[in-house]
């Protein structure tokens, strides 16, 4: 049997690189003292949620991959013997930017980057001013514990993704994620929010028969002017390939969680519940269009 | 505010087609009484679950639409001034069935048909043997309340579907299903598969922002030799926009669940969170293969 220990990753991030980056090493390190062979930190990790607002100075942060914050993952990777993801802020030239997950793999090595392909934009996530959208499709990256399909965030909301994700072999679909509150919104809607993105993420699991992690960030940030404020609400988990819940993180507590997953389920599933024999893919031109005029 | 009465219907089908009859007539009665503007009743609603095995017997059962039982459904609508969906064994031709969602309108009218698109077979489910897959695509019916998109059972696990549906204007989707445990499994597992059906459904309706209503029957169906069964988990549903369920019925009684939905709220939804319009149609090709290949 095809077993894996994975782990996932929350805690408060603050505008101080260095504190960030002592924080997700702790927390590395206590990962794989559990026993992970693989630990998924939230999306972009070195740093406070700064699309929060739009403002170009952010943009002396972003870094090319490989580079610094690379290197110190990958090495972090290597000295814990562990799988890592999360996702960078990537200088890919003057003008181009990306949101990119990166995949360090035990040895050190970089096993390979997604750049998020679906680029969110609303109020507090101006994610459309920073991230030119991802050019490298959507495949997944090969380690040495498995195909890793990783997505980001906003990827998250388009069963096109994970779909294709599972088309190209993937074993384990990840999403790192920031997502939030408006602090002032009801606590019915943020509930409703909150479970909509905890059901979308389980139904890749479903369709797809594939485990899930996702991981996300807690606390509140704010623009220096608390003109806008966002409240993370964590809930980070893992689910195994019906969906079903197997660790959940809080809403709201630095924590790792661990479990093992089984990968041969994926193969069980899929000859008695087999959605990939009946694709209609002779009817779903449509999917390729913007809207479905009559 | 553009407002909906929405009922659910379910429960035990027996091999009589009188008997069948009546109890759909009784619960759409039910339904038009407390209001409804729109029941949903399950799949194959005038017969025993005739899948189960491969029989050609059960050709003979199959009728045109229009035809005697659309004609039936049709006269009940008008007289209760209901809009009626559910599906029905469909000769095409000699050589040609479908399992065919029918909408009848409030005034009797046939609205129109959709044809079962993806056609499951598994033990106890042998659809492939009876069921042609359906040829007219994802298109929502127009009826006096709406567009409605109506998918059946097995189209239920593909995001495929009720995306394409969504994009084709649907005011909500509609998965008239018959799905149900072998009675021998075990519970945790039962468990897990009522779940993640009830999570998927919950994710189209998240995906898209539409309302969902799904429906099921109940109670145990099995060969004449007792040789395969099929303990039906009802459990049918109506959930807003962003998955979150109004109403459910329960895993084994006959009853028919309403609630009230609100069809402008799927403007409010995609206003803010606009996955249409982030949606990466340059890169989605691969979804119109059978596998991405390396």
């Amino acid at each position: 049997m095809k077993k894996l220990n994975v782990a996932v990753a929350q805690h408060h991030y603050s505008q101080s690189y260095a504190d960030n980056l002592d924080k997700n090493r702790e927390q590395i390190i206590s990962a794989a003292k559990q026993g992970a062979d693989l630990v998924l930190l939230p999306e972009l990790s070195l740093s406070h949620y700064f699309c929060i607002t739009e403002n170009p100075v952010h943009f002396d942060n972003a870094e090319t991959i490989p580079g610094k914050s690379t290197e110190v993952f990958q090495q972090l990777a290597r000295e814990n013997n562990i799988v890592i993801v999360t996702t960078l802020f990537e200088k890919r030239s003057e003008g181009i930017y990306h949101n990119t997950a990166i995949v360090c793999d035990k040895d050190g090595s970089l096993a390979g980057k997604y750049r998020k392909m679906h680029i969110p934009d609303d109020p507090g996530f101006h994610e459309k001013f920073y991230f030119t959208p991802g050019d490298q499709g959507f495949k997944p990256v090969s380690t040495s514990i498995g195909k890793l399909g990783v997505l980001v965030c906003w990827d998250q909301w388009f069963p096109e993704a994970a779909r294709m994700m599972a088309m190209a072999d993937a074993d384990l679909l990840l999403f790192p994620s920031a997502i939030g509150w408006e602090p002032d919104e009801d606590a019915t809607e943020n509930q409703r929010q909150r479970e909509a993105w905890i059901t979308i993420q389980r139904s890749h699991a479903i369709a797809n028969s594939l485990p899930i992690m996702v991981s996300n960030r807690i606390g509140l940030e704010a623009t220096d002017d608390a003109n806008m404020q966002t409240l993370f609400w964590g809930s980070g988990f893992i689910a195994g390939q019906q969906g079903e819940i197997l660790q959940q993180c809080t809403s709201d507590k630095a924590e790792v969680i661990m479990t093992e997953i089984s990968l041969d389920r994926t193969k069980q599933l899929r000859r008695i519940w087999p959605y990939f024999r009946d694709r209609r893919i002779d009817a779903y031109q449509g999917l390729l269009k913007r809207h479905i005029d009559e």
